[in-house]
């Protein structure tokens, strides 16, 4: 855990870089037993700002993925938002990239995440991370589904591209996927068109 | 992780002892990274039997707790619906017992789950859990808002009454909170009634 992990007081900040992404504070309870934290609270973060267009067709999936240290993911966008966050004492670097057409195209930001925070990541904006803890349980809420028929139109953009100034550790050495070696560098993405997202 | 851990078929189970109980196998994706999951996946598992009335009021909670091994949370049963399921490599022996007014009160359920499976645990029931791994990442999705003020409101059951039957590690030296030491015993639980629920 890191400094000042226990006891935020929830609250939301807005990613300039990256418009209608969203940072969570979440409050972590400690104790004799270990820690209790309540990840998505619909009712408390709506009105903080949390889309509820997110719940507008009724659809819900949530992922885990668990992790070894140095295990890169990404970098993925999808056409469906995202709310990400880490499930235990792990560390990741968090890494985005906006891959929808427009003026903030290839914007990126990035900041390492505990338990204590959690990210709304619009559809369009790509997803990735790196493990910096000696494992990590990673888990997110997304609202549409998934199908490898439809990998072909998702949008993928190489993590690996200096172009995007992401200071992941030891990149050359990372512990990475196949498909995720070979994505096309930022210029040469093609971007998610509002009618994709 | 367990014998059998990677790749089951995406299957459900209805409890016998507790009426409305459901335990899912959840496929588990392993590569050198690690593993993946669909832990909730709404339109693969409601046709499996998931109750759609889950998502009736549009109220959705995800808690994470962390714990470390011989951690005992429990017996808590409150006016909404879990789905409960552990995030990380580790297992717990979870525990449940039927707080309903009716010919089932009492109905106990123990398994020991790992991350392949996920439970659906009516309202009205008590879950709980002993870590039996050093450390657990134990996350769950509810259908209603937890309050200090309601607690009151909610059923508890003594983890540690003989009666239950559940097959504890080492019950004696668990790690609790004061809240849990201090629940009664089955014989002295007002049952949930229909209205309650
Ligand atoms: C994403 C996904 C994968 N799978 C399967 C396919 C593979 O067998 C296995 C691993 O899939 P991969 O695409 O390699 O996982 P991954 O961890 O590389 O993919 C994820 O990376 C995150 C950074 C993104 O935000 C996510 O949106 C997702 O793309 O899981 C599902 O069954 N359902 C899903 O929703
Ligand atoms: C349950 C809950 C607790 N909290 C706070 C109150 C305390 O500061 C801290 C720990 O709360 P406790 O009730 O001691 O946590 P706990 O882990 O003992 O409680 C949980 O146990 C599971 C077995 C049950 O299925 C859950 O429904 C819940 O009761 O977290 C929330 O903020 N929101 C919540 O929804």
């Amino acid at each position: 855990t890191t400094d000042n992990f226990f006891e935020k007081t929830l609250a939301v900040r807005e990613i300039a870089e990256i418009p209608g992404m969203l940072e969570f504070d979440l409050p972590v309870h400690g104790d004799n037993r270990g820690w209790f934290k309540e990840n998505f609270q619909k009712e408390k973060m709506v009105p903080l700002g949390f889309p509820e267009s997110f719940f507008a067709e009724g659809k819900l999936q949530n992922n885990v993925s668990f992790s070894r240290k140095n295990v890169l993911r990404g970098l993925h966008a999808e056409p469906w938002d995202k709310y990400i966050s880490v499930a235990d004492n792990g560390r990741v670097l968090g890494a985005w990239v906006d891959l929808r057409e427009g003026a903030s195209f290839g914007h990126v930001y990035q900041t390492v995440i505990d338990a204590s925070k959690g990210i709304f990541v619009p559809r369009g904006v790509a997803n990735g991370f790196q493990v910096l803890s000696d494992f990590v349980s990673y888990s997110y809420l997304v609202n549409d589904y998934w199908a490898l028929e439809l990998k072909p139109k998702y949008a993928f953009v190489n993590y690996a591209d200096p172009a995007l100034g992401i200071d992941w550790e030891d990149v050359v050495n990372a512990e990475v996927s196949a498909a995720d070696e070979g994505h096309p560098l930022l210029e040469d993405v093609t971007a998610f068109t509002r009618e994709m997202v």
